[in-house]
């Protein structure tokens, strides 16, 4: 396939422009802020790179859609595609930043970080034995490259990992993988973690059924908001399955001021931060894949559409 | 050298004795409380156990010492020592446990955690990028075996690590190993690890000499409270060489209640818990190491009385 005319928006086009205008030559570039983008641009052409659709957004003439995420829900989630248009995602270090912020958390927790910054407040000498990160068993929703990288991690930490997917694979570094539909050892789960896409599949996947069976389990989800029931996840804070929620994705962001989850102290907010993309990473990945696309070689982060991810 | 009575004091003599008596067999033992150690107990006994001397204390009776603890200032700094008296300390897991205590407070400064959870008491929904391990340089005075395992564990993570030590010599895990007289690279470290032990040589070997050099570094200390000037620290903390402490150890602990690091935001206080001996390991090497001294076998875990560890 031969790509000409290419439109670059979202939040970091100028950041991507300054780096692209030295690395590429040969092709047509419209940089551009997401709202500027017209039906005039979409009609030009051949490629629309970008985290998520612009307002106006139209795939009839594209050739080739291009992530600058991981995360294509914004694309495909109650979304039509028509499936001649080329679906990519941006594959770099997403799993070892999304595995140092896990590790961030669980390290907080087992090292009582909370309790001795409390104990300062009060100036009170209390020695607390720490946990280790050797007696964890984590489980981890997703096996893909950003799960794996997470499993690749905790494994030469030495904590006791298992998958959960839709397929139930056998996948490396984890000790087991189940099915969606199995039974993984949630009870005993000392920390719990969602990486799953949002899908119709994945949609509240987290619900009542799944967290009733956890207990004083640490919920870290880096995933997608709306793979959580919230209903369900409050409910499970309340009745100590979950005991502490590390939330980095919603179902709505920025995070409304209105959302109950600002006020509980079992729940710690990132503003979606796990796994930023850089500028540079993502022109690297966006350069690799347009020459597959040219070269008809095997592209590995081309999305599959009917599956969502 | 036959060991058949031996005094066993300290704050877990009791658990020790639960484990102890179905471990071992045909040695007299007397479990005691510290305040409950009399001339006549150190007088029958032919060893001493315990984190540190008993109030009443007395070596010359005693033909060996030995310390739950790695650290064994309390019974040689400042003290005069009969070198005719065995002196050995615990070595167990304390490296990997201070290591994950380390990994902690860094990960915690990378991932931004005091940041977000500001912000989240504000409500405001703020991207941050966090910061990387493989982008870090931490220089780790002390290069034994605690120091050694630190470094393992951050090089495995792929932080570069530089060593300091009397010495300088070689060690495995540390890009480069400095003596104390050297130059290392200070001024570019991000974070500073103390595990060195309290000697004549290393007493407020943390000065504004050191502290000068670094620039919003954080400084952790896992060593010994008086290997620092507090004085120098405060100094540092105001002027932004060193931008955060994290204290586990302190001149005087438990820490009184008028002194001034209660009060510092920049200041991170932890009761002395980055490597608790669990009575289970101080068993198991006290019987390693009573074994190797009934059978005349090398004691890695011997105390160089002169040098002071």
């Amino acid at each position: 396939m031969k790509i000409n005319n290419i439109v670059i928006t979202g939040r970091m086009f100028q950041e991507v422009q300054t780096i692209l205008e030295k690395e590429i030559v040969g092709k047509n570039f419209r940089f551009l802020s997401e709202s500027e983008v017209t039906e005039n641009d979409l009609g030009w052409a051949d490629a629309f790179v970008s985290f998520r659709p612009s307002p106006i957004f139209e795939l009839s003439h594209l050739k080739w859609v291009h992530s600058f995420g991981a995360g294509v829900d914004s694309f495909l989630y109650k979304r039509e595609w028509d499936e001649r248009v080329l679906l990519t995602r941006t594959i770099c270090s997403f799993g070892q930043k999304i595995g140092e912020y896990c590790l961030s958390y669980i390290l907080r927790e087992l090292q009582c970080h909370q309790k001795f910054n409390h104990l300062k407040k009060c100036r009170v000498w209390e020695p607390i034995a720490p946990k280790f990160l050797h007696e964890q068993t984590v489980i981890i929703y997703g096996t893909g490259v950003i799960g794996q990288e997470i499993a690749r991690l905790f494994t030469t930490l030495n904590m006791t990992v298992y998958g959960v997917s839709l397929s139930g694979a056998k996948k490396d570094f984890f000790r087991k993988v189940y099915p969606i539909t199995g039974q993984p050892p949630l009870t005993t789960a000392n920390f719990v973690i969602n990486t799953l896409p949002l899908t119709g599949s994945t949609f509240h996947i987290f619900n009542g059924h799944i967290f009733n069976s956890l207990s004083e389990t640490i919920f870290i989800n880096v995933g997608r908001g709306a793979t959580v029931s919230d209903d369900a996840l409050v409910t499970a804070l309340d009745k100590g399955n979950v005991k502490h929620a590390v939330l980095d994705v919603f179902s709505e962001e920025p995070l409304s001021l209105s959302n109950p989850y600002w006020e509980r102290k079992d729940v710690t907010l990132t503003p979606h931060i796990s796994a930023l993309t850089s500028p540079e990473e993502a022109v690297t990945c966006f350069i690799e894949t347009l020459n597959k696309i040219e070269n008809g070689k095997r592209i590995e982060n081309k999305v599959d559409v009917k599956r969502g991810f």
